[in-house]
Formats: structure tokens, sequence, C-alpha cells
């Protein structure tokens, strides 16, 4: 076991398994080519199932390596579930299989510790964002909430009922396609203007200040 | 009185009021479906009193614990008009208790202290912004003058008034649909894509350096 | 002419010329209702009068008290000439006095101290910005020579000549419409994604760089 | 040699390359109108052939003065290239000798020390984004996969193949047109709202994170 884990957590072994990855990355991108799927289909699978073999493998060695530790770590489970469901026999799902297949690039991710870096980081950023977030989505509510109620017979195909209205205002958030349903409104609210221009502004002022708070603290920290 | 201010400000009655606000969201969320809606909708009704009912206690509860100390903060005015607005008597305007029936959410804010520590930092960010803001109105205010003398023949549409100049240049603000403003407008005066280019980048360029003004106030802060 | 001098650099006076020019803003935008502009015509006529009037008197009075000095402080050439171009006798140019007529609202930054301010700032970032948007325009350049190369055939409307190239990488580069032009190029030439991804991620980190480039020397200073 | 030298490295000698560049940029600016190009062909020709001429006589000085030093440098790699590739005969590229005619005027970057100190600053920045931008480049992957698998017959025209996902949710991130896509799939999955608002709201942040990670790394620099 201690010569397992001494394997496992060589340099070599990491950069064997990224390599395996990447392979199977640029495999799943020649695939995409109809012309070259049909050709070399058999060829595909082999290196296919190759390729899952070889992950299975260092999953169990790793496994054998660190015992229960294996299992505590969150990345490894991560790991365990993108390789292990090619393993599941799902006859009707093979559009899932398909589906994690494709997701398996994604190891690149648990593996490069730089990755894991990164990831981790921005899940250490969720908590001091939350609270500006949810402000963010309640004026979004608000919002939606006066616009159904002032032009949901005036504009029925933006703002009929809440959910129309949610997804009208988050598309305006986005700055995308408002003057359409500006206009479309002021067609028959001439002062509705006013109330898309104040929610833009107000938005981008929370996101703005958003922006500022979350570098503010990041510089602190 | 003693009593009731030690219970009012527990954390236990806290977390109870922000319970109830959520489980105010959730019928809310629920009734949107217009068939929960017409199949439950004394259920629904009974729920949304019983909800205001224990807002109002809550409220009234606050008031005899604080006494006139409860109507110097602002918050509790918040609180006082959206619940309150639910109890006079209204009968044309089933629109607008309907409105506030939807905004009794925005409660989440004034009752969680970490929302209402965002909201005041945002309020305090607003007075430095203010003369960066207004110099972003002027600019706007400026080309709205200057494009309406410039193309109000060649693009009426645009630019035909003051009001219709100002809709347009904030519009290509938010950068959205510009192309085809200055395409229609190029069409009768060809170098008009000077205008348009000079007012994206400069506009761009004061957005930025507000950005920049705030991020390096609120770090000497 | 010490007295003027007092007199001129009083708050009591910066107030009052502010107030005038809110005046003249309020006037502005009341004029706008074409109904409002009929129905008062000379009362407008009067109050612009007037406030130009008002205008006059004060640069003047500004001009006796500072001498010289006045006319070494840009922000009074500014002034000098919004106000005076009302006063040059121009028979045909009715569209230009018009114009100056409605810049006159400006004059709020050069009266205001704290806008003065702001604006200062602004036009000290520009030499820091200089390269990196030296930079960025050859990006542009750059591209569009490129695009022009690459597709002028297959996409005339877009790519026909270097200048119409310029205006179609600027959208791109605001991200506007982008993916038509896309589309478009891709009916014939299905590879040109290449060139536009290319282009709004080089872009998109220009302009990033760019941002963090100024902010960070705007905190050493 | 050593004459050569202090010629070349003498501001003057720098001064006089950089006039010739804008006089370069100058002459390609006015070739755009057709008409100038047609009346003035031979002598478009002939400033060209006498601005590539200095350019040529620029560099070989240049080699001489500094001999294998000169080969070490990347930057005179990339004049060599840009100013040598109108030297190699080439009857058919006739576009691409026009290309690299009009790339001329980018060394003024290799030229102006300024330039290239912001160019290298920004290779400097590339490995410290290396890894959110790969983590970027994942998410839209991971996005694009589901998105296939889910909306595959539901709208071919934006998930038939992966490649097409991948073009349509680059679009998404861009925020450009994604009502439309996300309306045109709604009509036969009413719950894709969830997929396009939570991939517009997750990239946000992630981008977001990214500029402040930069940010954070770039003043600590
Ligand atoms: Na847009
Ligand atoms: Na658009």
């Amino acid at each position: 076991r201690e010569r397992v884990r001494v394997v496992v957590d060589s340099p070599v072994f990491q950069r064997a398994v990224i390599a395996v990855i990447a392979l199977n990355g640029i495999a799943l991108g020649l695939e995409t080519s109809p012309e070259l799927a049909d050709r070399h289909a058999t060829a595909f699978l082999v290196i296919d199932r190759v390729i899952l073999a070889v992950f299975v493998v260092e999953i169990l060695l790793r496994i054998v390596a660190h015992g229960k530790a294996f299992f505590r770590d969150p990345w490894n489970w991560f790991d365990l579930i993108i390789v292990g469901a090619a393993l599941v026999p799902a006859s009707e799902s093979l559009s899932i299989l398909r589906l994690f297949r494709f997701l398996r690039v994604l190891r690149l991710i648990s593996v490069v510790p730089g990755m894991r870096r990164v990831v981790s980081a921005l899940f250490t950023a969720i908590p001091g964002l939350a609270s500006a977030v949810v402000l963010l989505l309640l004026s979004l509510y608000t919002a939606s909430v006066i616009g159904e109620q002032l032009f949901r017979e005036a504009a029925p195909q933006y703002f009929g009922d809440l959910g129309r209205s949610l997804f009208t205002m988050f598309t305006v958030l986005t700055v995308e396609n408002w003057p359409q349903v500006a206009e479309d409104v002021m067609a028959r609210e001439p002062l509705a203007w006013i109330f898309f221009a104040t929610f833009i502004v107000i938005t981008a002022f929370f996101v703005l200040n958003l922006l500022i708070g979350v570098i503010v603290s990041a510089m602190e920290a």
C-alpha cells in the first residue's frame, strides 16, 4: 500500500493521467466530425474503452493507496461519479452515457492542482457574494411584480404573468433586446421608458457595487 | 415592556419572522401556477391572512417594545408601509393590494441584518458617485442635443425630437441595437459613424473611470 | 475691482448662478413639450433672453474681477464660448444658435467645483490610457484588414472595403449583432467562427487588461 | 559599426522612423478612397515603394549596428517579417502582399518603446489568467454538451451537434441574442429558461471572479 501511494502521488503518474485526459479530449473532438466517426467507428470505440479502463484502474489504485481518506475529498467523489457513470448498466439511458463520456474531460479540473485551486477560490467567494446576489434577485423580483402590475394589459407578451415578467426583466437586466420591449410597451403606455431606464440604471449601479464589494473584500483577505 | 423587548430582540424571534417571510414567498410562488391557485383558492387566502396577521402582531410588539424609538429607524417605516398597505380599505385599488402582497417578501431585507448592511453600504456609496453620474447624464444629454440637431431630418424615427433622441442615445449607451441605428442614419448622412463611434468610446471611457474612481475611494475608506 | 472680486467669488454668487442654470434646464425641459412651447412661446423667449442676460453680466463681472487671469483658465473659455455663441449675429445658422441654447446647461460643469474636479481627473487619466487605447485601435485595425482580405467576396455587405470592415469589427467589438455577422460569413466560409471567436476573446482580454492597468496605476497615484 | 549603432539608437532616428510609419498610415488611409486611389495611382505606388525602401534600409542599418544581437530580440523578427514579406516575389499571392502592406502600420508597436512595454505587460499577464480561462472554456464546453443532449431535437438549429451547440453557447456567453434562443427552445421545452438563466449567472460569476483574481494578483506584483 505504501508503494502504491508513492506511485499514485508521483508527478509522473499525474502527468500520465493528464495526458490520457488530453487524449480523451482529442478523440472526442475528432469524433464530432461525422465523417471520421463513421469511417473509424471501431477505432473510436476501442480508444474510448481503453481510456475508460485506464481511468478505472487509476481510481482503484488511488483508493488502494489512500483507503478511507480517498472518500473524504469531494474531488475524488467528482472523479468517481464521472468515471463510474460509464460502468452502470443502463440500457435505455444511452444519452446519459453519452453525456458522461463527454464530461470525462472535466477530470482536467480535479487532476491539475492549479485548476483545483481556482475552483476552490471560486467556492470560497460565494458566501461573500450571497447577500449582494440575493439583493439583486430581490430587485429583479420587485421590478417584475411592478412590471406585471403596470403593463399586464399593455404588453401581455412580455408581462402577461409573473413568470413572463421575470423572464422579460432578466432579459432587460442583460441589456439584451430592451429597446424593443420598451418601445412595444410605450406604444400603449408612453411613460414606460421611466420604468425601464430606472431599472437599468439601478441594476447597473447594484452590479457595479457588487463588483466593488467583492474586489475590496478580496483585497483585504 | 422590558419583557416584550427581550422577546422581540431575541434571535429566535428574528428567525421565526424570517421563516414566515420565506413561507410567504413559497406561497406566492405556488400561487403563480393558475392551476394550483384555482384548486386551492381558499387555502391560499387563509395562508395569506394568517401571515398578514403574524406580521401585524410582530410590528405591534416591536412598537410596544421600542416606543418612539421604533419610528426613528427608516427600516421600520419600510416594514410599516409594506405591511400596513394591506390593511387600508381600498375597494377600487385591488391591483395595489395585490402589488403590496407580493412586495411583502422584501421584508427579507429589513429583517436580515446582513441584507440591511448591504443596502446601507449601497446608500453610502451614492454621494461618492453623484458627480460622476451627473457627468455621464450630461454627456448623454449633450449627445442627444447634438444628435437631434444633426439627424432630425435624416432619421426622425430616432432623432425626431429631444425626447426621442435621448431614448436613442440611452439605447446606444447600453450598446444595444446601435449598428442598426447607425446604418439607418448613415444611409442619409454617411459620416454619422464618427458621431456614434465617438459617443461609444467616450462613454465607455467615462464608465470605466467612474468604476475606477469608486473602487479607489472604496479602498481608501 | 476688489469689491467685484469679493462678490463674484462668494458662495452666494456661485449658488445664484447654479440656480439660474437649473432654471435654464427646467425651461428647456418644459419647452420640449410642443404643446407648452406653442402656448407660452413668448414667455419662453423672455425667460431665455433674461437667463442669457444674467450669464453675460455674470461673465463680464468675472472678467472685471479677475482681469487677464480670467483668460488663463480653460474653464472660463468654455463659459465664454457657450454663452458668447448666442450673441454672434448669425441669420442663417439658426440651428447652431439652438444647439448652443441647449448646451448652456453644460455650464453646470464649469460652475460646480465638484464637477470640475471630476472632469479634470478624467483628463488626467487620458495619457495613462493612451498607449493601451492605441493598441486596442491597432488590434481593431489589424482585424479589419485581415477580415477584409478573407471575407471581401464572401460577405461584401460586411467586409466589402476597409471602411466597411472597420465598422463591422467595431460592431463585433461591442459584441452587438456578431452572431448574425458570423453566420452570414460562415454560410460561405465555414471556418469563419475561428476569426470571430478569436477576435472577441483577444479584445475582451485587452479591455480587461486595460482596465486593470488603469486601476493599478490609479491606486499607486 | 560603432557609428552606425550610435545613429540607429539615437532618438532622432527613432522619431524619423515613427514619422515614416505615420506617413505610411496616412497614405493607406487616403488610398481607401477609391476616387483618390484611381486619380493618383502612380503617386501612391511611388510613396509605397519609397516607404518600403526606407524600412528596408532602416532594418539593414540595425542589423549592421547590432549584428547577431539583432536576431535575439523577437520584436526585430516582427519587423523583419512584416517588412520582408513585401520583398518575397509572389506572383499569385497579391492579396497577401496587400495584407502585409496594410499591416506595416503595426510597426508602430515595435518602434515606440511605450507600446512595446504595454504589449510585454499583456504577455506577462497571460500565464496568471491561464487556469481561469481554461475553467471558463470548460464551463462553456460542459454547457454545450448538456445543451446538445437536452435540446438536440427541440432546437436543432441551435443544438443540432456539438459544434453548433458550442457556437450557440458562446453566443449566449456574450449575452447576444439569448432571449431569442431561449424562447425558441422554450416553445418545445418550457423549462429551458432554467438552463439559460443558470448558465448566464454562473459564467457572469466566473468572469467577475476572473477579473477580481487578475486585479488582486496585479496589485500584489
Ligand atoms: Na447586446
Ligand atoms: Na441585440
